[in-house]
């Protein structure tokens, strides 16, 4: 992962500010021959689109993705598409009084360290804005992986705001698509509303955990070590802004198994190899098993919150400061759109870099 | 990351498998100038060496490293560095039985799937031996960021084993290198070593939790999006073998916090901006703040235990597999310092990066 | 250099295509704090813009850049920079007629062997049109090094145009601006300005070489092997539409000097070495030596031409095809800013390359 | 290219010094089951080796290669294979005396002022003896082509020495062999015997152009910018020691050639498209054509010589140097294996990058 640039073939390069006219990415490196069309990536960019409940941020944004390159008669040519998104409501004015003073939580502080300057207008390249651009580009890997793997299936969802995790016993796929929250149980969600509406009244945000399953997945992708299919996963997952930790399978919770607990047993069933169980998400030795590949992320809470925090200005006078604008009180919502696209992203890249090194050949077992 | 190379511009290839003649790496693009021989490498080698403890495999390397190539008189040339451990107690007859069964929780099955074939002899490349070659990588980059960052220092240790944590009000840096299990807390010490005596009798084996921290760190090192220093971070823990999470600061329980507590306040103090707080682990934005690096990352339990689990064969007959040999009943405790070496690293990595695009300018504050 | 990116540091994406809505690319990596606007970019993109004299296509493209992002207050902001540039005189139905079959000379038939389509709109991706993405980089790659070098100087020109070379005897810098040959040989030039008339009459094309000279290059930029300078100039230079070789020094007259001719014999001078001859085209073992960077590269004739050539069709059938449109009778006029945009890039990376790895700090001679 | 790795899925990365204790690189992304063995690679070494006449460096070295990893059972494993030549003669005391001095037309200079230290023991990274990995490298990739395009066959010869080219009437493979030039004209390879030996007692040496021809390359290898076919090759070429000039089909010779001239015209054969000329060189906009593959290099003369040249020593005295020591007149010779060895390895590159993105599908013609 360069600065700017993610994927080993299949390679996404994004750009633009929070604030700057437009936004967008380069996809390089998609085979050809795929159809699409600004039809095809809308629906998930609309997904993420800001405004569409009042526990997102209230910015309007049109979110309207135009394909600029790299599509001919409604296919993909094999060269570089352009995704571009226009800033449409950008309004800078609500960041004025802010442009002198770091936001505690916030990066202002790193970048005026790193670069010597920054673009304070909404936070600049990193506000969570950037990722409508991450969202596009996996609206292009989805039509792709929907061409080679049709029976390829992701699907994110929030399983954790602040302390209150969801009861996996009520798991509801059918759910998630219901709630704001992109929860799969909806008691959680309910409790969840009561909760953020009571944090944006005294002036706070929270964090959350996304989870991001991966169907249909198949046997052989990744590699065993650095080019891991999880080592992957974790960097596309903790470049997204705001994410502190990421886990595969059990994650953190591997550490308190025994190796009899955590040994995912083996059967045959009618097709192949079968797993009596998936503490390994999915994933061993860094290559894919064909069970569900399963990836968490948490998301720390939103940093600009209306609650006054002591902080510096950049004459290093201490100050006072609240942070006025449009935020999201929990910023990890709009994050679930997001895993999935890199998901899909980080799945595609490996299904072409394995047909590159072995040709898509697979060891018979049986 | 490309398959087993990392890094950007300090870049680390690494090669060979648990019982092949040797293992080791070419770090290339270390500065030149830097004074390097094999004493400077062996110290971190030893630490990480197998055989040292009850706790460890009983396997007798040496881990002897030799430098073959980028230095001259003692010094870095600045070309590519290649170290070489050989490996000199493989005994190959200890895996023949397990050649045609796949362990469950191991890699092996993955392996075959992917490559048609594998090398069952002490898991291959997919061995913890691999690792020795990031321990010596990471001498490397400690010897430059001696010469370019003296108050940088790195320290790994365990927090976790199976369910039991450290108390953190007890944590003695200077027990780290007192007890076998680099434990900072001395009580936790003694009750790991009477849990783990009873899990190798039990034939099992269990997970744990590294913490590694970097003291020293520059601000301003990473950048905001896809190179940020917690992705490169991620994707170096990850890229270990049997690592299943990997956090930053408050890492996972970040969602759990609200933006009012999550928030680090600053201050001014003597020698420029001070932080109240490190939730962020040292890290805002992709950047270094100049606080403390805060990484950890669980590891799961070794797979190879000595109880029976269900599995198939290559045939793929049902059967139950216990797995021989010498294996570590926490493969976690040799992971401390790989993590350390990981760490150094990809700091190094980044501190080039950064002098490479910014010239280590900085914005000043006050 | 991935599929559409070069550069290591300085890092440049491409995307778009002869006939789709607009063209640009991504700039990574760029230094911060550069005093940056469209104005420091247009006039190299005015420099190359089509239709601007009879020797040129006659396509009218204003050719404006827009910066998307990347620059705030006037200032690179060190997050990628994105410019812009729209397609205003596309006429795709110029090209109807060539649809179904392949140009002779072109890259119509090996694009549709190897993605199973193509974009026949003048070319789509391998139309020169996408040079102006590179110029425009180029631009701003001069913008960081009229900063962090203020002495260097990059000058392309024509030095050979069908069979007929300059006279290096006649050079005269001030010329190449003053005919439309970029040719530093005013008798030359006239000479050209016939035989290329005499071509457009007889519906014909012809090729050349451009010679692009960097002044000022600091000795110490580039690597022994691999990385070094000079390769990273070949890949840049042949990956140019239509270039077949790319020479540096005396490049392939190289073959014909005996060692005594060749090695350029060093004195001392009073602010350093200094070489008595330039064979090495500024260039020693990668690594640039301090005199003027030389390079040249062989641009063939333009393939679309008004005689008819023996071809084929998609459907198999033999034809004479007579390519339409709009053409540079001398395709490699044009190519002399994409030349010097090239170099510029690939000096600006290597000189952040090697502030990342060396500090920038040099061994001392005398 | 990084600084030591080339390739994009097929990556090399090399290291070693002439005097050093060995030499080596790592093959990383070899397709996994490709029957492997030392003996299939010693073959190609032994053509390059030094001592095998008069023509070359008297340095004896047995340049037998090991395999110390990612071979298991006769077959490549898919995970690094790490390739290790020892270094046995390499006599330091010859170079002593020009430790403090910079050979003319040498590297010397540019590495001491970019590292501040030079390794000055036969030129340390840079001299040809580097070039060895290279084959060895090669030798894996022409295995793994064997199996995947058992057609494709790569031949490498000299076509000039010096002033003196080959007549090209006179080319006849079976002399490639024959001679200790590489030579496909057999009375240009007398001449060339007695225009070295002449040249030899007069303490001179001198360059060559050496020309690779890959036949049977698959249509659709490559990329139409950047990841061009032939800006890879001219990369990987230009990365060889002394290497001045890199040339695709006609090369710099295309500049002089008319579009009617130029135009290699297509007419359907049995087997689909034929064309009736390749001044192409086999490669189209970036992209394989199907026809054989040309590509020439220019070597540049041994800077080391037996006749004095003026230079300066590091303390800035002007002195006049005789490089003693053991040094090949025409450093091209050696080179023919090398390039070969190259073109192997991109082309395998471009092959598994091919089936990565397209699938290896290709557009059907007739």
């Amino acid at each position: 992962m360069s600065l700017n640039t993610f994927g080993h073939l299949f390679r996404v390069t994004t750009w633009g500010e929070s604030h700057g006219p437009a936004i967008g990415c380069t996809v390089d490196g998609c085979p050809p021959g795929v159809r699409l069309s600004e039809a095809d990536i809308q629906p998930w960019l609309d997904r993420r689109k800001p405004g569409t409940s009042k526990f997102t941020t209230q910015r309007q944004e049109a979110d309207e993705v135009r394909i600029l390159s790299g599509v001919f008669e409604g296919q993909t040519t094999g060269t570089p598409i352009q995704l571009m998104i226009e800033n449409t409501d950008q309004r800078s004015k609500d960041y004025g009084d802010i442009a002198q003073s770091f936001r505690p939580g916030h990066a202002d502080i790193t970048y005026y360290q790193k670069y010597g300057l920054r673009d304070h207008r909404g936070g600049g390249r990193s506000s969570a804005r950037e990722t409508a651009s991450r969202v596009a580009a996996g609206g292009v890997a989805r039509q792709v992986l929907a061409m080679l793997v049709p029976g390829l299936k992701i699907t994110g969802y929030m399983v954790q705001m602040g302390a209150m995790e969801i009861d996996r016993s009520r798991f509801d796929a059918g759910e998630i698509e219901r709630n704001p929250f992109w929860c799969p149980d909806a008691q959680a969600a309910t409790d969840w509303a009561s909760y953020l509406d009571e944090l944006r009244l005294s002036h706070n945000s929270v964090g959350a955990v996304i989870e991001v399953v991966a169907e249909g997945v198949p046997a052989g992708l990744g590699a065993p070590l650095y080019g891991k299919l999880d080592s992957d996963l974790a960097s596309a997952m903790m470049s997204i802004n705001a994410v502190k930790g990421v886990e595969i399978g059990e994650g953190m919770a591997a550490a308190a198994l025994t190796g009899v607990e955590n040994a995912d047993e083996i059967r045959m069933g009618p097709d192949g190899p079968e797993f009596l169980s998936n503490h390994a998400g999915g994933i061993l030795g860094g290559i894919s098993t064909g069970q569900p590949v399963v990836c968490r992320f948490a998301v720390k809470p939103t940093s600009s919150i209306l609650t006054p925090r002591r902080t510096i200005t950049r004459a290093g006078d201490q100050v006072d400061l609240i942070t006025k604008g449009r935020h999201d009180p929990c910023v990890g919502i709009r994050a679930v759109p997001v895993g999935e696209a890199m998901m899909a992203c980080v799945l595609l890249d490996h299904l072409l870099l394995d047909r590159g090194q072995t040709g898509g050949a697979r060891g018979r077992i049986g």
